[in-house]
């Protein structure tokens, strides 16, 4: 392990989709040890021969978010054998609507435990972690429900909100003891599975890159990471240049 | 019941503090049938007697608010036995704070499911009940953690983020309906024996009119049921004269 | 003028709109003597009469909200004459929109000039006279524009925004001197002969409650001002039931 | 002037101080012909040599952005002279505390004379330099007094409040004309003169990173300017790690 002992390591909660993916890539372009998690690590695969593919170092790990102890032993884990966490991203999300008549407690229930709850535990341990050692930087992924309950948005609105004031409460009691935390807004649809199957026609603006590369978000957590700490932005937002705000 | 029956119904979560009682004591005083409701009914007795007092009508009732079935059961009982329930306060708050070092899962999941989830519960069963009839109103207590997380109350920030995002997006969606959502945000110390209690140099500030008087936060809560449609607030902040913001 | 200087004072500055002249009504007829002004005092003869014929006091004032020295002179004169001002209401607005391609300097200075100038001149004004008796109350209407900036809106929105900001600023300011500062957001068309005649489809939701009703606003403003010293609201929104937000 | 020709070109208006010096450099360094204007130009020549003796190229310009003609003859001459202008960053400030009791008219307009209507003039200037070719950026500076009015700050918080409607209102307008129009808040003392010398304890602090370098914040500058159009940032938030927020 001494090659990886001697890199960086980021942590990155939510590889699975495509922006946690294109973080995770950029990350370890960066020369960082990626560590991704997700619950089904078989399908972290393509993402660590992506990575090793082009000369980078990752590895894989099966880890449920939402449990603490789980938690724990995943960054225990690393901390132990890989290297200490220089850098968390957490990228789980979890963008379902429903009526506020039709939701059910436990979709409202689970919204929260994966989107708010798993993220504050990783960040919680990350930032034990950090905290002995004066630095560290804790990203969390928004949307544009972080700042504005939508009609028929009260599961996912109150979940990325929660999340926010994670994020800002972490900043503010941790920012002066060496912990870069940000919150990334992502305002607008993504270069993903999930829009080119569900919404085609939201899709199609691809060609006038009118939905978010996950690339470009991906250098958006690197810049944050860069910054230096005289000047460290706390929140930004990214959109393409056509979407409506 | 049939003295009951002839007078609207308005239900109050989280009656057992000073807010919440001056809340169920001034919907008493407007006319309404008070069903005030917490974990433990003997702690309601001595509201309930006061509202009787007044010549009010009030009913207390077990009832835990993070439980789906005790809420639905809840509703269907007062709906059954009393009346139409028109107005819904939720008032229950958990304002305690906790580096997020030392946060432990436990407490920042109860926060979220008394200050939050509870609210959800409640709040979709009220909006049930008035939906079909086109008509009600729906009161969520809110605090300056509602707004900004602060250093040191990551959960109770999130909670109270997550309770206002369900409000504003209750009030997107069920305002058209015919119902109206509003989201108070108390910003500062309320004339409460905690605050007395725990924190006896700001409870002195009270001959000065610098902490809250829970008869005005009720007088807000009753001033917001009776605004007309074509005029309505879904949000406004109330603090002392001397309250820094 | 023994009648007169035994009630209180309330000064409505942008009184020939339907909004203001609700509010300088619903004043007179809580006991206030209104001292309304614009810019031609003529059009004030039919506000200044009704209110008379409902039993209340009432001066008319040509004054220019946007000329430093006839503020002075007209709140010079107010207090002299007629008493000192306990209540200010700033309600002069300039809701018009421009591409930023096409907005003219002169515009978008006079916007500014009306909309937030004019609200500094008299609330400023209004502040020397009260400070030294620690109390009285200023109200600021705001809108929509107040917190964003849509498309088409730079002037109308940066003037508003810049008047929330001094409303802000003085609250934050004179709140611990006994002055009671709000600011107002009506979010949705008011029912004006503006939006008769220019948004016919719009005036038509009248019937529907989907119009503001000047005298609903009018009646929150004086909610405001009776507002005790220990609860006071810094800011809140109206718009009807069936509003998109 | 081929070889400026062949370069893109921004201009900064506001460089004057550390910051919109360091934003003008930055450009340089990456390949801009920067235009640099200030009412004296003669203040502008250490700069202009600092460029020049670095390898870039700059040209300075007498030119007092609150007055409409002069606006328009700099532009109109820096387009034909130099070439076209595809970056305008606006970084005039005004930084100047009051009692409202005690606001001068004069200082109240001043202040949003310089620190707003010069952005909405040279701003549109460039709107309209740039939207016939669909592509350019636009870059305000804004500061806490753009977010909220302190007490004593409603000159000030009403100029960048009125700004930040002004970038926003831009924004939604000519982002979908292919214009990037992005708000920096800086949060927190920059490394300036005025600092040094008249807040000497708080300057002590950049020994520790405490306050912001102007480098840093012209790198974020430079790198707004990089993003691709599928994910613009319009607004983020600089401070050093100390900051409290």
């Amino acid at each position: 392990m001494a090659e990886a002992a001697a890199r960086p390591v980021a942590v990155v909660i939510g590889a699975g989709d495509a922006t946690g993916g294109a973080i995770a890539r950029r990350f370890a372009r960066g020369g960082y040890t990626v560590c991704a998690a997700r619950r089904n690590a078989d399908k972290l695969q393509p993402l660590l021969e992506q990575i090793r593919a082009e000369g980078g170092t990752a590895h894989g790990f099966a880890s449920d978010a939402r449990d603490e102890d789980a938690v724990a032993a995943l960054f225990d884990d690393i901390e132990g054998r890989i290297g200490p966490v220089e850098v968390l991203v957490f990228n789980i999300g979890a963008n379902v609507q429903s009526s506020i008549l039709e939701e059910t407690a436990r979709k409202y229930f689970k919204i929260w435990e994966m989107a708010c709850f798993a993220g504050f535990l990783v960040g919680r341990k990350a930032a034990r972690c950090m905290a002995p050692r004066g630095r560290g930087t804790i990203l969390f992924t928004g949307a544009t429900a972080s700042l504005r309950g939508s009609a028929n948005f009260a599961a996912f609105a109150g979940a990325k909100a929660a999340l926010r004031a994670l994020a800002q409460s972490m900043a503010r009691e941790l920012g002066p003891r060496g912990i870069h935390v940000a919150h990334v807004v992502v305002d607008g649809a993504i270069d993903t599975a999930f829009i080119r199957e569900n919404f085609p026609d939201r899709y199609a603006l691809k060609d006038q890159d009118g939905i978010v590369n996950p690339d470009h978000i991906a250098e958006t957590y690197w810049m944050l990471h860069q910054q230096p700490r005289d000047a460290w932005t706390h929140e930004l937002d990214l959109r393409p240049w056509m979407e409506k705000f």
